[in-house]
């Protein structure tokens, strides 16, 4: 039996809360467990520089811990540092492909995950978390009268799964994380095709057949998530 | 009438929200109105290099914007900027002043106040959430069998008063705060004194009546406030 | 009596040198005691990329200390410090209350005072220089054929006031300052308005009268600088 | 048939030179086509600072790209940007699993990767590269009398692998990489166990069918390269 | 007799590599005895946002040590150090006065000089590996149908010379450097003008006959370095 | 002539204010006809960390503009820029070879050169002016009885020379300075010997004769520098 009395294949509470804060256009709370992130959305008129007109729209995403977000405060980082660079290079490329660029015109669309509360899992929940939001923030476009006819091309989820003490296990809290042999992050779209796969044995190593059963695990959750994210806005899974 | 149907010298709602942030010792949720800010407080062993052992503790905060927390998403802090520099300053210091650092012996408070949502005063909210989520703070060490009798030597609370359109007003929302003639914060003991006062018209000038006026109202509001604190925590207001 | 011998109520010898700096448009030497402050005032054709064409000038402040002004060296900031921040923002905010901005055109004021020698009220003196080196400025556009009419429309003046060992004392030197329980700055227009009322009592608290007899003490001080700025260029305080 | 007539399970060319800079204690260029990166090994005395004496050694890697290494000049990089960030810390991931840090003992092993001259795979190339070179090393260091039993446990390798134009294809150039619709890093020890395996598809997915072929050419791939290196220094593949 | 068994005016061997970098429009190995250092020459359309069109073009030089260069690891540069920010300044002005950079039209050249290995004299073989990286860019253009006429118009060399333990030497290698008394960098064309003089004694000082002699010896170093050159393009030379 | 009318060989009028910075040791305005610079010495206990205590002693020097120094104000310069890099090396290196770092114990001299107007010539008047400050503070010292006895072993000075039309001309003003072919730098001891001499050609080339009549003409300006600084305080010039 695991830390926190679950099974090995069974998520933690997953916890959406739309609208968290009010002055983005779309904006969620994710929790999964007691991991808590801010995910925000807005879009702005026009692109980066590099990008010219006419040549569709960007998405890029933004991360960061809040200095009190873990057991010991964290310094506050000045520039971004390489952990947050890679989960936000995550964010914003996974984020991408379940997007239309295309259909979004001169516009870019900005994500911001603030972890308010970290206890494993932060990237995958501030994934979840931003698909959520920028579902909240197409629903303001379309009433304010704007298409969002197929922005959203195959809305996904995150999850981690991970070998600890020889066991596959989903959706890892902090302290089985810190005892995990390998650590995996899978994203699927809700139909069931990968988007991202990132299994490391920082000190260990695993077989194939692991990697199988680690998959395995990972396409059990992130369809649960797919299912409590078509719940709220079944409009976006048909 | 204000532009929220509010009396001139009525404050907005204040709300608090004690324990928002699970893994920090101490944490609030401070709001005012649409305003919020999530305040921290971490004590570590320890000093700052340059305050010797045995000295007495120290203090000391960090301020900043979420990105989403205004209308238009604002550029994340590379460096801290120079407003929010000037507000951690005042945070710091205003709060040096409510405790009595010597009983603190070699430890440091560190203070985070995080905007999540901005429309006005959000300086004088993160001042009044980091008091709160201070004495959470303490009653936990407390409870962990640390003696902190005396620590809060002078609870205080801070509130903005302005001058909009000729009239004075208390408790400024970002409308009022935009159309200002002189934008003042004051911050006051429970027990009626003055710890910081700062008054500026950035393009007007005020005469010693409208000061005085404006004195009265700040004196007003940060009573009302920490008449709610009081309400939490009456241990501290003895 | 205080350290130096003065009065409470009396002000330091205040000395203004013009044209310190060959090469500015403008420049001045403030000092007042043993603070020297060298202040210059470049005028630019342009605005700030965030301000359109026609919408007035404006005004921008840098502060910063000589690393030999200190007794012990201090090191030279690399990015702008806090202290620094906040006190240039002060200057600049100060001086775009005592100019008529629309008055300007496309122009952009900028203002450099530069710490000689710090000895207490750093951030006044460099207030006053700056007015005066704003003035060497404008004359000089004057002779070369500009028309300067208005564009200083209130002038002003700032000092130091302060509560030590009890007593209300005027125009802190570095002694004072470091033992004073209260620190208040003060900027006030030639006419008697205010400007700008900053008080603080970093681990002191002040009283209703004691902060009436500051402004008191404040009021007298400024009063007196503008008079010496008025005998130097009497056309601008007409 | 691949761009470069390559069948599409054929490794590029691959080439290393050892000793290639003579003032580091091992390094080695690694080629692999046109991809030409440059491994320097350094060990020193000592530990990061928060890693306490006697807690087994420690390994870091730095990999950046030569301003000439591309096709159009690319910028040096002031700070370490996004993408080197995660390159290196991947580089230095892995490489602390092929090393019995433990066997180190009070030592720090530096890995530098720069790019000489970029044709995709480079941060594979580097992988091997750096794996080479630090077999230099610990041979020199066993020259000089150093005992260098089992620092290396597990030797391993690193190839790319893609889904171009709908196939699977191994060991992509840049111009396969620009094209393709998954991209794929394998990283495997010489026995055929995984370490590392990063897919993503940046506006595309990829099935749990093509997820198996991509794994089958990555072992392919690594199984090749390993041999290279164990033709070279036997001795750490027993 | 010198520490590597030379005459004291006498060059360590010179070797020239050119099309060291394959993505780089010309490059080239510059090496010196063990000091190595890679050169790349990059022209780009354009010129830096200080100079208006049609004015002539722009050449710009970047210079680094990779870290493994050097016998115990030097830390990579975040931000341009000062000794590499004055060579780079050297390597640009140099070869700014080897070119007409009328004839190059609104076009920049970019130099890098990445140390490979450095045993002393690096900044000399920079500028010498930059002149020959320079010719081959020049060279390609004109295969490219571009007219490279003029552009070199006074092809130049560059060699340190020293006085060390009372003698004077040519090309110092590191352990001659570190301890000469008297360092200098000569800089001559190929017909024996001087283009840059640096001579410096950190702790010692020098006479006017002990110049002469050092000048002497630059004038020999510079002349059989100009003729290795001019044996690869002898069509610089004319 | 030129174009302040004088002699090709002659100095503009060198003008020195000793204890011109009161809260530093020793301190000075360096002028040069318009050019003036602000030197502070300071001298503090403690090495450097990379020096070892009982080495001898450290000397260190910065230089900046100040903002309003130059025509057109200059940016002020956030990282230490690459020309104020170079010649705070120049002052630092040979301010070195002035003192015998030994006789200063485990101490550290550092110097400040603040550029207060610049019209041509700011590194050598920064060096004469320096020279001095360390001399004003040297005195201070041995006023609180420390032994100063040889801690200046060589007295030196600096001045520009150049080739202006065709002509070599000493101590070029910022006019003469942007039109000269060659411009060069020399720095003498007072008895005759070379510590630094720097020329260069940006876009021109100079012949050995000129060089030996820059040199004669630098050799002329020291010493008449050198006399001067000698006339202040004979003693340490014996």
């Amino acid at each position: 039996m695991r830390v926190d009395g679950r099974q090995n294949e069974q998520l933690r509470e997953i916890r959406f809360e739309r609208g968290f804060v009010k002055n983005s256009l779309g904006s969620a709370l994710s929790a999964c467990g007691l991991t808590e992130v801010i995910c925000t959305v807005n879009i702005k008129e026009g692109l980066p520089s590099w990008k010219r007109s006419g040549s569709g729209g960007w998405l890029t995403a933004e991360y960061r811990m809040l200095p009190g977000a873990t057991h010991t405060r964290s310094k506050r980082e000045s520039a971004v540092g390489g952990r947050s660079s890679e989960i936000q290079r995550l964010i914003g490329r996974t984020l991408r492909a379940a997007v239309d660029l295309d259909k979004l015109g001169d516009r870019t669309i900005q994500i911001d995950c603030d972890v308010l509360n970290a206890d494993g899992g932060t990237r995958c929940a501030s994934i979840n978390g931003a698909m959520l939001a920028l579902m909240v923030a197409l629903k303001k476009m379309e009433e304010q009268g704007h298409s969002i006819e197929g922005v959203i091309k195959k809305p996904l989820a995150a999850i981690s799964v991970g070998v600890v003490g020889g066991e596959v296990m989903l959706d890892l809290c902090y302290k089985e994380d810190s005892a995990a042999d390998v650590d995996m992050n899978v994203i699927m779209t809700a139909s069931g095709d990968f988007v991202e796969v990132q299994g490391t044995g920082e000190e260990a190593v695993f077989s194939r057949a692991e990697l199988n059963a680690l998959l395995d695990a990972g396409e059990k959750g992130t369809s649960e998530i797919s299912a409590e994210l078509a719940k709220i806005y079944p409009e976006f899974f048909l």
